[in-house]
């Protein structure tokens, strides 16, 4: 079998690497003679493993030390009731800005919990209305965005501005792509099945004084002080997902960090819109500023071809091209684990496609 | 290396030949050029190999079709909140009865949401009150027990009598390893890691009928109807946890199915138990009635040697046979993966710590 180039949105391709260390310690993790997915979460040996990865996050993110650093169930969506839930004991104001079907997604789940004000909303033609038409609530108990938006293919690059308020920032589809200020940021969550390993596990990164201020009714597990107090293991951790994540920052380490990768990741993102948008046979609608360094959507100027480009792009092992079932069209996802030869194998491809069409 | 004995009560010992299968399609599953940790939830592959997992369910544990097969997240005790915000919207009475420290938690956590009757409670040694003295509450929702309780090492053998009320069951770490009637259940529930592979997934079984009585306020990728509706689709589903599922079920069918584990289970935890009782210098408190057949708790009738037993079992590579936290003593959790040779090699081992001291 040759390898796949999977452009597939999440759960997303892993680097070769990641899956050979999985491969190499499958029997055996660290001469404790049983598979980590067989090893208790309360042994010592996976406690420290623990600690390591958070001192590992820590670093890589310079995370601040009033800051906790959780690993939570339920997917990113679980954090959209989740953080209300947690953060609005008295139903009080919370401020949203929708930028896409996520950050509108994370809206309508926080209404059952809290009195929701949408601060600004994208408009058709993919753009972020300017900051001064937003309508902010002061007495908010946080600002909510979506830093990357990946169905649409949007980025919010801007750090919005919120004075006192705390931020929180569903990171997902960017988180590791490129350098954040976490110190800017109340709260900021990720699933981590993009740039953080597999699908089963969510980062959930919050500062100490956002963890007094819990619904009663918040289920246990997801209750965010109780989680900061136990380390993240009320229950049973998912053992498995949070080793791969590990793996994937030892990885990320390995190529340099976030700095180097984020230029890298500039340059693959750069060649694909830069050919879409000369190609005269492909094309992107975000505004070039509003543009994801993550995830482009494309669409084909001729109708009718998308199920044949699709399918020939699968059969020359490019794979899962295809747009989110809302929005349709084709879609490349560009995460850290990527190369630029995937890219490049890419754009051959469209080049041959659209020679042919 | 050598393969270690692994007595954890969970993440508990997978059998080799299941270890061997993500192996063998680590890198290519089924054809697909990528690992199916990298495999989109959406896919074709991906939702075809769901339908089967549920087929294989619904045939080991003969579901009748008026029940959802659902994959939920936040482990069992994540289903401690789950169950009273699904059932209970106008916050209704609730039965529980209490076996030991799981249901005793699941009654804890039903009180922010429902109004919790106890309806028996074990005694202190270890023997639950027969069912003439129970306080059953006949305008209740459920009735909840759990079927096996791990750090108590009680079994809950008979079946409850609760006439019309929907019965509710923690079967965590007793799913497959015996048969069970599901028809007589509204609900039943196993997180992953015991017999069903490795945490990050739980298996809730809901009978049609309940899904309309869902708390207002539940998240959304808990909502039993919403999840039944997406087929556990509502967000990403944690794909690996839900393949080792399915590996597991495959290995459990080459077993011969549950009729047959059930049996070498009882060989199994008969020879262990009959040891323990003879030997004058281990001890299991339960009553012979409610011992169960999956966790042994033991301890040493000479005080002061448990840290040495663990220490010198453990050189022997039988791992992880230290009790729960909360109760101390020394555990041997024997599920289906734990072949009789592992509970022979643990029964010459404690004979001969015996002998020795």
């Amino acid at each position: 079998m040759q390898r796949a180039y999977n452009f597939s949105p999440g759960p997303a391709t892993l680097p070769l690497q990641v899956l050979n260390r999985i491969n190499q310690e499958l029997f055996d993790w660290q001469g404790t003679g049983v598979s980590i997915m067989e090893l208790g979460h309360r042994t010592e040996q996976f406690q420290n493993f623990l600690k390591q990865l958070q001192f590992k996050l820590k670093k890589l993110l310079a995370i601040p030390d009033n800051y906790q650093i959780l690993f939570m169930t339920g997917g990113a969506q679980g954090q959209f009731d989740n953080i209300p839930l947690n953060l609005t004991k008295n139903n009080q104001n919370v401020d949203y800005l929708i930028t896409g079907i996520w950050s509108e997604k994370a809206a309508v789940a926080a209404k059952k919990y809290a009195k929701v004000n949408i601060v600004t909303q994208i408009t058709n033609n993919y753009q972020i209305p300017e900051p001064d038409s937003w309508q902010l609530n002061h007495d908010a108990c946080y600002v909510y965005y979506c830093t990357n938006e990946t169905v649409n293919g949007i980025c919010f690059k801007q750090l919005p501005s919120v004075k006192n308020i705390p931020l929180i920032a569903d990171m997902t589809s960017s988180i590791m792509s490129y350098p954040v200020d976490i110190s800017q940021y109340g709260l900021i969550f990720a699933s981590a099945q993009k740039n953080l390993g597999i699908a089963g596990i969510t980062l959930v990164i919050i500062r100490d004084d956002l963890l007094d201020s819990a619904h009663p009714i918040v289920p246990t597990v997801w209750n965010y002080k109780l989680m900061a107090l136990h380390n993240s293991g009320i229950n049973t951790i998912p053992v498995f997902p949070v080793y791969v994540m590990d793996l994937m920052l030892d990885w990320l380490n390995e190529q340099g960090g976030i700095e180097v990768i984020s230029k890298i990741n500039q340059l693959k993102v750069n060649k694909l819109y830069d050919y879409i948008d000369q190609s005269g046979f492909y094309c992107n609608k975000v505004l070039a500023q509003y543009r994801s360094p993550v995830n482009i959507p494309f669409n084909l100027y001729q109708t009718g071809l998308l199920a044949k480009f699709l399918k020939e792009a699968d059969a020359a092992n490019l794979k899962y091209l295809n747009g989110h079932v809302s929005a349709g069209g084709a879609r490349a996802s560009l995460y850290n684990a990527m190369p630029l030869s995937g890219v490049e194998a890419l754009i051959d491809f469209m080049q041959e496609f659209a020679a042919n069409n």
